[in-house]
């Protein structure tokens, strides 16, 4: 684990920061802590790095801690919600809040307050967390950065776009949070701020009332400190939504429970280079050469049929025509959008239905042909990130190791194993079969225990 | 059951003609009947026949003899490959095979001869069926009609693009044939040549080694003489193909099996209108109305959604741009294809792939809407064409009864059930939930049962 550089460091007198989730509902549960105590530990760390890190769009203490008083009430006449009870989460302020309002990152829906929550959003209430309030996204969730700072070096990017709900749990603002990827928008953050990252296979996470960037392409995923936390929430959000449409893969199994077993014996793993590969900074491919010699004999190379080389192209063409599709439609309040998401999103104006069309059916044959990998070993080992987090607040840095798998639908974890040339966190990412999300989760462990 | 009109009456001189296929299967298996036999009949019936009503687009006696004699000596050592043993079949010429040509209906193909067989010709020798011989289809399946004539009057279209398959099992050329359908290229043939249809749900016959039209709407179906036919052929295609990678219904339950089973109690059937009812021609509600009165308890009103009112447009948006992108590839040949298609592939060129997207986004709307509506009934009840077969060759008639089931990729099937005020056939068309074929099955069944 890379420690945590100086520029912030952690106030330990803050009783409870550092604590995970999953410690925490066990706390709760034996009487040692309540809801309104974690969340007002929070809220006070919140209050003092917040005006370094802003990572959040919105917060009102009073809604939080309301929550949080409402599940103690509950747990002290024995209803308990479900396994998040009275646990604080974040969420990227492109999740639709009835009780708060969700901006998208955009100017243009400043104070929209939704008339009701986002599916995740109920979903979360249902199984007992606290909604502590809302993260800052770029605009749209494309590439026009806010002001969030990176916890681990204030002058450098948090990635994005799921900027705030990263730094938020990298800087323990809150233990949890929820983002979304549709290129690189999750795991390139998790990389950056040093935390967990969870991007589920495509499909097994419902996302209505949530914005819409490319319906082909957009995934929710979840940060935390640990597998464990991750597996946590991953559970909660699991579960099919008729009101998505989209949705294909349903959870066949508990993660919390797929952790809770052991791999039995050495996983196979293969390491993805290929494309993404060209972009990797100096000096960061020998530290993955020295992360992954520690799993010795699980390590093989992984066999890239030659039409993944196209995936890079692929995910650009379906990017940028969705982009025109769905945040086009704004094109008209021009004057109070980004110029960056302007141009971003008028890039895809002319593409052809036909070369969409073409680039779909390639997609599809990237996936089978990757499926057939995926079948011979348990999971691809690579990058979530080329290099560390970049210097800078305007660029959120380059998301080319997660967009083969946004295309792909499979699902990828994020692991704070590495150190960079400038003592910033590197993520290692691990990619899993397409609804073998579980498979996944037994992998990763047995990596976090090889090389601990 | 509409009678045969009087223009090609049935050649009772030839024993077998009007046997269906599972009473063929019974026979051979009794020992009264061998598959050389079977053959020897049908390829008579097409020598008389063919010069009129010109649907097949390649057959070679030898070949089709020599696979029949081939079945017949493993018969005879006891070696049953399938439940088609012996059994005759017509491919549409889109349906790549290994040992005849496959020309797509175009004069670009002339002469093709496919490197391997598609998967379900695979699939239907490894059943133990004869192919016959190739079927006329329009120009890569599209509208430019050949010269197939419609076995009820010389004078009128068999339909399209399917036109060959369902004129010869009309004509007793041959008890089985597959067609496709990706606007309304196999229900509305049955329904103007008065033999049975059936399109499965979308996704669950492989198209692997099919001439694409659009992968995202493209069919494979089976025309027979009557639901147990087209259950026999069905079971053997329904069988998941990882090389077609968009395959994603498999089927749970037998076709035959459902069958077996008769339906318990009434099933609620609901009347479905809409758009496709403003194109129905006079006289031809009346007839509808008069059958369905048959149907009693069972019948009620289905309440539509008005999404559903979008399908028409949104199907033409995908289908144009996916016309485009696919056949559109060989338009540096415009000369040596049907002026019609030059047309028909040239009208997508220009849809912008965000209008596209659009256009997918709702089709899944629409999908879920109509899912919702057949939860609550057992199957939807409408035409399968707006009346007869209309008069001439030039035009194969139009298929917007069955647009919005190959859209939403519900499962359908035409029963040759109606006459219309010229004597020429008319479908009733039977739609269901996507991936519950067999419940459709029983439920055809049912109606069958109680009009004959």
């Amino acid at each position: 684990m890379v420690n945590q550089p100086e520029l912030i460091a952690l106030d330990r007198e803050v009783e409870q920061m550092g604590l995970s989730a999953s410690d925490a509902v066990r706390k709760m549960s034996e009487g040692q802590l309540t809801s309104e105590e974690l969340v007002l530990d929070y809220l006070k760390r919140i209050e003092a790095h917040e005006p370094e890190v802003a990572a959040w769009a919105y917060i009102d203490p009073r809604i939080a801690l309301e929550q949080a008083k409402t599940l103690d009430e509950k747990r002290l006449k024995g209803n308990i919600l479900g396994p998040l009870h009275g646990i604080p989460i974040g969420l990227k302020d492109i999740i639709d809040t009835a009780d708060m309002p969700t901006e998208n990152g955009s100017d243009l829906f400043a104070g929209r307050i939704p008339e009701r929550d986002a599916t995740v959003t109920r979903l979360l209430r249902e199984a007992g967390a606290v909604i502590l309030g809302k993260t800052v996204t770029t605009e749209f969730a494309l590439s026009g950065a806010r002001a969030t700072r990176n916890p681990y070096d204030l002058k450098r990017t948090p990635g994005g776009s799921s900027s705030g709900s990263a730094a938020a749990v990298s800087d323990h603002m809150v233990p949890l949070a929820l983002g979304s990827q549709t290129g690189g928008s999750m795991l390139r953050p998790a990389s950056f701020c040093g935390v967990h990252g969870f991007k589920p296979s495509y499909g097994s996470v419902s996302r209505t009332g949530v914005f819409i960037l490319s319906r082909r392409l957009d995934h929710l995923g979840v940060y935390a400190q640990n597998l464990n936390d991750l597996a946590l929430v991953g559970d909660v959000l699991m579960v099919r939504d008729y009101d998505d449409v989209e949705m294909c893969q349903y959870a066949d199994q508990s993660l919390v429970g797929a952790l809770a077993q052991q791999f039995s014996g050495t996983p196979r793993l293969a390491i993805f280079k290929g494309r993404p590969w060209d972009f990797v900074e100096k000096g960061v491919s020998s530290i993955f050469q020295d992360t992954i010699v520690q799993l010795e004999s699980a390590i093989q190379d992984a066999h890239i049929p030659p039409i993944v080389e196209e995936a890079l192209s692929v995910h650009e063409v379906i990017m940028d025509a969705s982009a025109a599709a769905n945040p086009g439609r704004y094109l008209a309040h021009a004057e109070k959008l980004l110029p960056e998401t302007v141009k971003r999103i008028s890039v895809g104006d002319e593409i052809l239905a036909s070369d969409y069309i073409v680039a779909i059916d390639k997609a599809e044959r990237i996936r089978y042909a990757l499926d057939q990998v995926l079948e011979k070993v348990d999971a691809l080992v690579t990058l979530s990130a080329p290099g560390e987090a970049p210097l800078g607040l305007k660029s959120t840095g380059n998301p080319v190791f997660q967009k083969i798998w946004t295309l792909t639908g499979m699902p990828a974890i994020s692991l704070p194993m590495m150190k960079g040339p400038n003592g910033m966190p590197i993520g290692l990412q691990l990619i899993g079969r397409r609804g073998h999300d579980a498979e996944l989760f037994r992998t990763a462990q047995w990596v976090e225990g090889k090389c601990s």
